[in-house]
């Protein structure tokens, strides 16, 4: 049984914490935060334990939350640390990390030479076994990843160009914007997706473009993949159904917006109505020779939870590839195929 | 002097109508409204005559609004009719034009047949001289079409992808959505948009994509042009620059999104903060080899105006494109070059 701390408990992290209690080989001993907000207290209320800063266990204490240690002490009782700091305060972290010789898994928000290895589970887990520190890419280049990867199973990717049309904001996130506006993001070409691919596939030949649009629910990117071969339809959309971690929208039902994917993910009963798979739009796939042109869209707050689960796995040394692909799918109840 | 109509003001009737008061070339004998509402009041308020469905009358005299005439005597009057009617009702007054033999300038929501040719005034216009019926592509494929011409202009275009996030609503548009989601449209590959460029540059291979977001101000575009041989990118800064209906945005001054473009257009005093000029982010501007990659702004509410005064001229056999097209960017303030 490893024992994981979670450092950071906002979008992602209280997901990975959830995800680590549903793993037979994992015990959350922990979890760190520094404001006594919403997300701690409901934490706490669930049982977990909070570590929180020296100078910040009064403030916890007044809200009703008494913490179990500081976040030293959360760093030290691991075996190895999810850091899901915000943006950048992970590499300050890594200090502590390699002080107290713990491994520890970063985000994509951290510069990819923050960790020995950038990391996609179905791309490199295997390259990425017994590294002591892993970072799991963004959520728009684990989207990326996951597809690219998939489509090489078809054939050899020989280029990848991609839109990507961001999300604003998170849902609960109500100071940013644009509230009316697309904004390049940023105003050059290209956006900083296409080197994070390549910080996992080097040397693929793939030119992004990003913009941000008005809305809180969903990335959405639009590719264009050139193979090496000409291929069919029905391989793309077979390889696509057969591959956990992507699933296929159907346009029968009437779900053509990602407003619609997440009523679906609400009907389902989904933990926070989270979506971890890429959502292909069926219809969308368009082959002509060897091109492939699709959409997908990707649930910013939950897609890098799965890939976080594996990548603690990779760098302790567990398991291969595929045995812990399968638990973590199994446990999550990640799908492949259609995703109703 | 045409004697020129503008049966339907709304959103490109108003700007139509208001562009042809500021041609040399053409009187503006009126225009036609089916609702007494603001519109209507401000136009008749400037002295526009407004002729209206024969069981309309009393409906506007009412609203204080002293009908010109009915619209079949506004056709009538008329040399040439540029139908700005909703989408789809074009087609049903194409018979009123044909009986009362008035040409007839269509809207791109009209389907193509509707006219003898489909136009743009960079790419056809002088394919467009005398034809009884025109078409005036819709926003987003006169964008491309201004774009792809002009590109042409450097090498041989040999293959366009592209992909369009197009605004959810125009700025008056209360009824509309989606305010929160992503909605490809249509959640299938190609849009509408390539087989429309089609019907202007026949057998170019282009591929293109769209997806609506939740935005009133502008669509974008992100395109991807293969041209026949290597460029550089000062060749294309070059030709972007010395075409008059595209405009760059410089970094320099900080508008790195269309809100920012619409405060400029706002602080220029542009009528109704219009931009008719297609507006290319020059620092998104990337050249591989012989791939040119964008991004540009497409301002909905305007840029098919030129477009329209131009395809009067055509229609009438009145002049050759460069003398049209100058008259009309002299007459409109329309740019070449930088914004600001």
């Amino acid at each position: 049984m490893i024992k994981v701390a979670v450092n950071g408990y906002g979008t992602i992290g209280k997901r990975v914490a959830d995800a680590i209690l549903k793993q037979p080989d994992m015990r959350l001993i922990g979890i760190s935060k520094t404001t006594p907000n919403y997300e701690a207290l409901i934490a706490y209320r669930k049982g977990i334990n909070i570590y929180v800063p020296q100078q910040s266990f009064k403030k916890f204490e007044e809200a009703g939350i008494v913490p179990a240690g500081s976040v030293e002490e959360l760093i030290k009782n691991a075996d190895i640390v999810v850091d899901a700091t915000p943006n950048g305060v992970g590499a300050q972290y890594k200090t502590i990390y390699r002080q107290f010789d713990r491994n520890a898994i970063f985000q994509g928000g951290e510069k990819a030479d923050v960790a020995d290895i950038s990391f996609s589970a179905l791309c490199n887990y295997n390259d990425a076994i017994n590294k002591k520190y892993i970072r799991v890419v963004s959520c728009n280049t684990t989207a990326l990843l996951r597809t690219i990867c998939t489509m090489s199973k078809v054939s050899r990717v020989e280029k990848v160009r991609a839109t990507i049309v961001r999300r604003a904001a998170d849902p609960k996130e109500v100071k940013k914007g644009p509230i009316n506006s697309l904004s390049p993001d940023p105003a050059t070409i290209p956006s900083h997706h296409a080197k994070d691919v390549n910080s996992v596939i080097k040397n693929l030949d793939i030119i992004t473009m990003a913009v941000v649009a008005p809305t809180t629910l969903m990335h959405m990117h639009f590719l264009d993949i050139t193979l090496k071969d000409r291929v069919d339809k029905k391989d793309i959309i077979e390889v696509l159904s057969n591959t956990p971690r992507l699933v296929l929208i159907s346009s029968k039902y009437d779900a053509n917006s990602t407003a619609e994917l997440m009523e679906i993910a609400r009907d389902l009963r989904r933990d926070r109505n989270d979506i971890p798979e890429v959502m292909v739009f069926e219809d969308s796939i368009y082959v002509k020779d060897n091109e492939v042109m699709l959409m997908y869209a990707v649930h910013q707050e939950s897609i890098v939870v799965p890939e976080n689960i594996d990548a603690i796995r990779a760098s302790m040394g567990l398991m291969s590839a595929d045995e812990s692909i399968k638990i973590t799918n199994t446990s999550l109840g990640i799908l492949k195929g259609y995703l109703i």
